[in-house]
C-alpha cells in the first residue's frame, strides 16, 4: 500500500490533530493517585470513542483490577503481518504544581511547544500512531497490515495488571512485533531507536523513633532522631564514588565488551549533551564510565522524595516522631528486580541505628530489556525514521524502564520497536511538561511509512481474535 | 500581708479560672506563621483587659516590630521590692493537626487536664500568676510587692523585639527579680526550679542540583540529587559516638568540676525517668555523660524537619531540584551563637559536594543562661513551691531556651526566678498539648505564697514608672 495519499492527509489534517490531542490531555489521567480514579476511566472512555471514531475495528475497555486497557485492533489483512502498537494513557501527578507556567492540564500551545502533563509522556506519543491509523483508514480505508492497539492506564505505576493481560490472552494478541513510542531521540535533526531499557525497583523507607514529637530542648542531645537516622541510612547507601553500597548489588551486572561500550560511545549521547539536557554543570556517579553508560549500562538508586518533621514555614522545635524516604532503582541486565528487593531490605535492618525502627516496603519490580537491534521489525523502523524525519536514527540504550518491552519478549516472543518520538528538553516527569509539534508531525509520518514497510516484514502470523478478554 | 484569704478566694475561684483560660486558649496566636499576626493582636487585646479587669494599673499593650508586648503594672507598695513577672501569650503551630486528638484551638477538659495548644506553654503558667495577683487584688484590694507583668508574644521566634524594649526602657523596668514560669518540673509532686537554660541558634540550610526536576531514568547515576547531597551533608555532623564534627564546637563548652556534677546526679532526672518522659526505649548521643547532663550541659544540634522531592501519596521518578532542612543548635555557656552561626557556615560551604549548591541561613540566636541558685528571690520560691505543692522543689537545668532570662540578667542585673509549673508529659511543641489542672491550682497558691514571701526581700529599689514606651 502506497502511504502517498495517508501521509497527504496527515499533512492537511496537522491542526485539527493537534485541537485533537489536546482533549486528549485535558484529562488528569493520574495513575499514581488513587482520587483521580475516575479521571482514568473517563479519559479510556474518551480514547476508545476515538478510536472507534477513526475506523478501527472491535475497539474494547478492558477491565482490570486497576486502570482499565484500551484495545482495538484492525485485522482484515489475511497473511500479511500483525503489529501490536502499544501506548499509555496515564500520567504522572502534576505536582509541585506552582513550579508550571501553564496549568498541567490545560494544553498551552506555546510556539511550537505544546504544554501539558502527558504531552510527550505518552500521550502525544500514543496519539501519532492513532494520527498514522487514521490516516490510513480516511484514505484507503484499510490498513498496509494487521494492527493490535495496546493502550493501558498503569505504566506510570510499574503496570502491574498488564502482564496477566498478556499471559492469559496470548493467542488473541499474537503478532509479529510490537511498536512502543514512549523514548526520546537525541535532538529534533537525530531520532533514535532504543534497543535496551533499564528495569526498576521502589522503594519506600520509614523510620520511626519516638511516638510522637519531642521537645527539642528538653530532649536533644539524648534521643536518637528518627529523621536524622533515615538521612545517616541514605547517605551511607552510596560511598564517596557515587557506588551503590549495599552487598552483591553489582554482582549480577553484565559486563559489556569493548565492542559495545565502543558503538555505544559513537552512538550515544556525549557527557556534554547529557550534562545540556539536564542543564547541570557537572557530572556524578561511578568512575571508569561516560554518563551514557552510568545511565545505561550501570544501576542506579535514586532517592525520589523525603520528607520529616516540620519543613513549613516558621519553626518548630522539635525532634520528629518519624520520616518518610521515596526511592527508586534503575536495573540493568542480569540484575533480578526480587533479589535486589531482598538485598536492600537486609541492608536497610543492617544499618538501622539501634535507638530507632525502620520498615521497608518494595513494589513495581520491572526487569530490565535487551531488543536485538538487527531484527527486521527494528531494522524497517530506521528506514521508517528516515522518511519521517529526513535523518537515520541512531540506536541508543533508554536509561528508563518501560514495563510491558519485556513481557511482549518474554510472552508473546516478539520484539519491541523502540521508536521514540520525545526530545531530551521535554520535561518528562517534571513541571512544564511538553511536546514539540514539528516532531508530533514527523512522527505521524514516520509511522504512516513503518506500517507501510511492515507489510513487507517476513514471517507472517496467522491473525487470530478472541471476542471475549480474561480480566487480568 | 497574710496570703490567707487570697489562698481562700483561689481556692474558691477556680471553675471561673479554668473557664477564663479556656477562652484564653482560644486564640491562635502562633507566632511563628504571619496569617496568624491578628490572631497575636486579638489575645494581646483580650489579656490587656483581663489585666484591667482584675485590677492592674497601668495597663498597655506596646507596640514593637513584631508583635506587641502585654505590660501591666502595680506599683502602690512604696519601699517594698518590686518584681517583674514575664510570660508569653504566643504560642507554636498546631500542625500536624492530623495527630491531634482534640483540636489544638478547642481547649477541652478530658479528666484533670485542660488540653490545647499552649495550655502549658506558657498560656497556663503565665495565667497562674495573673490568677494569684487577682487573688490579692480582689480580697486585700492590694499587692504585698510592686509588681511589673511583661507579657511577650514572640518567644517561640526568639524574642527578636524584647531585648531592644528592655534596653531602651531599662529604668522603668527597674526590679529586684523577675519571674518566669515557662518551664517544668519533674513530676506532680516534685517541684523544680531552673538555674540554667540553654541557648540556641535555629538555621535553614538548603541544596538546589538541577534547575528542575529530572527523570530519574534518564538521569539517574549521572547527576548528582541534591536531597541525597542533603542526607549526605547532615549525617556528616554527627559522628558515630552522636558528637558534632563541626571543629572548633566545643571550644568553648563549660567542662563543670565533679561537685556540680554530683549535685546534677542527685537532683536531676535519671536516664530511666528521661527515657519514660520522652517513651523512648534507649538513649542516643555523647558517651562519657547522663541524658540529663546531654540535654543541660552539653551542647546539640537538631534536625527539625527536612524535606525534598515527592514524597506524597503515589510514586514520581525524579530527581529533585531542590532540598530544605530546618536545624537548631542548644547551646551551652560559654558558647556563643554568633560564633557557632559562623562555624556551621563554614562547616557546611566545606562539606557541600561539588556537583550541588548550598546556602546557610541563621536567625534567633539566643545565649545560655545560668542563674544563681543561693540568691533570695530564688529561695524565697523554694519556700513558696513547699506551701503551694506541698514539697520542696529541686534545683534542676533545662535543656531549652527562654531568651529574656539573659536579658534580665545583664540589662537588668536582677535574677530570673524560674518556677515551673508544667509536666514531663504536658506534650509542650507537640500535638495534645495539656495542661495538668491540680499543677494550675498548686502553681496559683504557690505564686500566692512567692508574692507574699517577696515582701520580705532584702535591698528593695525605689520603683519607677514611665508613662511612653519606647518603641523597640
Amino acid at each position: 500500500m502506497d502511504p502517498h495519499r495517508a501521509l497527504k492527509y496527515a499533512r492537511a489534517g496537522q491542526k485539527k490533530f493537534v485541537s485533537e490531542l489536546k482533549e486528549f490531555l485535558r484529562f488528569p489521567s493520574v495513575s499514581s493517585q488513587p482520587e483521580h480514579a475516575d479521571d482514568l476511566k473517563k479519559c479510556a472512555r474518551w480514547l476508545a470513542q476515538h478510536l472507534q471514531h477513526i475506523g478501527l475495528d472491535r475497539v474494547r475497555i478492558i477491565p482490570t483490577r486497576g486502570n482499565p486497557i484500551v484495545y482495538a485492533s484492525w485485522l482484515r489483512a489475511p497473511g500479511r503481518p500483525t503489529l501490536i502498537i502499544y501506548g499509555h494513557y496515564d500520567v504522572l501527578p502534576g505536582e509541585p504544581l506552582r513550579e508550571w507556567r501553564t496549568p498541567p492540564f490545560t494544553p498551552t500551545l506555546k510556539n511550537d511547544d505544546l504544554h501539558a502533563r502527558g504531552a510527550a509522556d505518552d500521550k502525544g506519543q500514543l496519539f501519532s500512531h492513532v494520527k498514522a491509523l487514521e490516516s490510513y483508514l480516511k484514505t484507503e480505508r484499510a490498513l498496509p497490515v494487521n494492527v493490535k492497539c495496546i493502550f493501558e492506564g498503569e505504566e506510570e505505576i510499574g503496570s502491574p495488571h498488564l502482564t496477566a493481560f498478556i499471559e492469559r490472552n496470548q493467542g488473541a494478541l499474537r503478532a509479529d512485533a510490537a511498536v512502543i513510542s514512549d523514548t526520546r531521540m537525541l535532538a529534533p535533526d537525530r531520532p533514535a531507536i532504543s534497543y535496551a531499557q533499564r528495569g526498576g525497583l521502589r522503594a519506600e523507607l520509614v523510620v520511626k523513633g519516638p511516638p510522637h514529637e519531642l521537645h527539642s530542648g528538653n530532649f536533644g542531645g539524648a534521643v536518637h532522631n528518627p529523621l536524622q537516622a533515615l538521612c545517616e541510612m541514605i547517605a551511607g547507601l552510596h560511598d564517596a564514588q557515587g557506588r551503590v553500597t549495599i552487598p552483591g548489588f553489582y554482582d549480577d551486572v553484565r559486563r559489556w565488551g569493548e565492542k559495545e561500550r565502543a558503538f555505544m560511545a559513537r552512538t550515544g549521547p556525549t557527557d556534554e549533551q547529557i550534562l545540556q539536557d539536564g542543564k547541570v554543570e557537572r557530572g556524578w556517579g561511578e568512575s571508569g564510565f561516560s554518563l551514557y553508560e552510568r545511565t545505561t549500562i550501570r544501576p542506579a538508586l535514586t532517592l525520589n522524595g523525603m520528607a520529616g518533621g516540620h519543613y513549613g514555614r516558621g519553626a518548630k522545635s522539635i525532634i520528629p516522631a518519624r520520616a518518610i524516604a521515596k526511592l527508586s532503582f534503575r536495573l540493568v541486565p542480569d540484575q533480578d528486580p526480587e533479589k535486589i528487593a531482598q538485598l536492600f531490605r537486609d541492608q536497610i535492618e543492617r544499618i538501622t541505628p539501634p535507638a530507632v525502627r525502620s520498615s521497608v516496603r518494595t513494589f513495581s519490580p520491572i526487569e530490565p530489556a535487551l531488543v536485538d537491534r538487527h531484527h527486521p521489525a527494528v531494522r524497517a523502523a530506521a528506514f521508517a525514521y528516515k522518511k519521517g524525519f529526513g535523518a537515520s536514527p541512531v540506536f541508543i540504550r533508554s536509561g528508563g524502564s518501560i514495563p510491558v518491552v519485556n513481557t511482549f519478549q518474554k510472552v508473546l516472543g516478539i520484539p519491541a520497536v523502540l521508536m521514540g518520538f520525545g526530545l531530551p528538553d521535554d520535561h518528562i516527569h517534571g513541571p512544564n511538561e511538553k511536546f514539540h509539534l514539528p516532531n508530533f508531525y514527523s512522527a505521524i509520518a514516520t509511522s504512516i511509512c513503518y506500517l507501510a514497510l511492515a507489510a513487507r516484514l517476513r514471517r507472517p502470523q496467522p491473525t487470530q481474535a478472541q471476542t471475549e478478554w480474561q480480566r487480568s
